[in-house]
């Protein structure tokens, strides 16, 4: 994995060290309301397998739970594969700060073989991304929408411009969305996009909230061809709660490629607060 | 939380040794088609939490990832808890056989506190169980099935009677599930429940397939005084795959109450051979 360092995804993800023992900092780029982008976190604790001296294959799954608030500044990660077969590699993360553990993670990796496919889910019918305006970098949208150009199809919130795409009594958000500049999509920065979405008890319920990912699984359906061949296009992201309840939601989503190759689907464990 | 050692389910979960480090065994009457039930398994690592004496709140999260396979036998287990706020607990799990590590997990347990609450899922529209007759227990269904009363709606598979539930190009099912004998339900029943679908290729292809869960995540909406109350009336499972890509696909599903509460929702990345 090369790291172009002019990206500010690629400063924000890197680290330093090696053999699952790593170091890296928050930037400044990705702040979100409270805190760092937890998208950017996960994506630097793949990244810290991706790095990994005996990592094998590529991502299929990966789940990441935030434990405590990340507080802007340095930590650390460790990556340690716990077991390895033919196929598959089985790892376990976890981001440390002030030698209390902040973040723990799962990641499976894998070795594809060429089979049968098909897929069973409809890609939203919509505007393409040129037949929308960009979302404006305005209070209140935290800092890190401006390394992201986002247009928002439906399922935007209250306190935002482009008031046609606002939910009715609906948690559902689709949106078009690519790094800014414009950077190749990889296993990172489709990390990071699968966590784009604004908490849906904003879009449910037209106003702001405390909110949080406590819990995000992501599984992937492509390979690096495939997210190669996705290039620096914009993807579809398409996201909703089922149920909300007694202080958690889930959001369940889908990350899609501007020509119908599912590429990713993701579920989260959101915190709530009325 | 006591167990009933009278339900064959509350013996396959039993685990002795006490402060998170633990050793339980698998039984016969959970067999899958090669190996234990991982239903099962991932239930009995959150039953390590649920008896952990630090163990706060309820479950809200858990990913469990089948790292190498389970053989019928004894088993080691531990359960951490790596960071307790005054709201949520975060805990990592492993299974150990033969001293090398089988199985890994992460959980996430909460104290609710009443908020406002929203459902924006559509349960199934179908027959109730009273109207459908039960999954007969023949060949080639592996012996777990015995403990289940399963009444298929659709998405049924080819070698099993009720040909008029298979899938035409789909891969959902939509069944009715409950313990038999009966068992009121409970967390480490539900987490189970949560895995009781066949492997989507085998519906989608209608032919059978090596095929097996590599990482299962359940969202928790309910606590227990919900879950009491559905006592031990039928579920409703629901579950499809949206993508089928090169040896992996996931496996996206909710597990509703008879009353139209939605109870969890589950999502697995499922290895499959052509």
């Amino acid at each position: 994995m090369s790291h172009n360092l002019d990206h500010q995804f690629d400063r924000a993800i890197q680290l330093s060290g090696d053999a699952g023992r790593y170091t890296g900092a928050t930037t400044v780029e990705y702040a979100n309301m409270v805190g760092p982008f937890g998208g950017v976190l996960a994506s630097t604790l793949l990244s810290a397998v991706l790095k990994h001296p005996e990592c094998q294959g590529e991502p299929v799954a990966l789940t990441v739970n935030f434990a405590a608030p990340v507080t802007d500044g340095e930590f650390d990660i460790t990556a340690v594969p716990v077991r390895t077969s033919r196929s598959t590699q089985h790892w376990t993360m976890s981001l440390m700060q002030n030698r209390e553990v902040a973040m723990t993670a799962t990641a499976i990796f894998a070795l594809r073989r060429k089979t049968w496919e098909a897929t069973d889910s409809d890609m939203p019918q919509v505007q393409g991304p040129d037949d929308l305006v960009a979302l404006p970098e305005v209070m209140p949208i935290p800092k890190l929408f401006s390394n992201y150009d986002i247009r928002m199809v439906r399922g935007n919130i209250a306190p935002l411009p482009q008031a046609e795409a606002y939910a009715k009594d609906s948690s559902e958000s689709v949106l078009w969305v690519r790094d800014k500049p414009t950077r190749v999509l990889d296993f990172p920065s489709l990390t990071a996009m699968a966590d784009i979405f604004f908490p849906r008890i904003f879009v449910r319920r037209q106003r702001p909230a405390a909110a949080g990912t406590i819990s995000l699984t992501i599984h992937f359906h492509a390979d690096s061809r495939a997210l190669a061949a996705v290039g620096d296009s914009f993807v579809l992201g398409h996201a909703r709660a089922k149920r909300f309840y007694n202080g958690y939601a889930d959001q369940t989503g889908e990350v899609w490629s501007k020509d119908g190759v599912l590429l990713a689907t993701t579920s989260q464990t959101v915190y709530f607060k009325e």
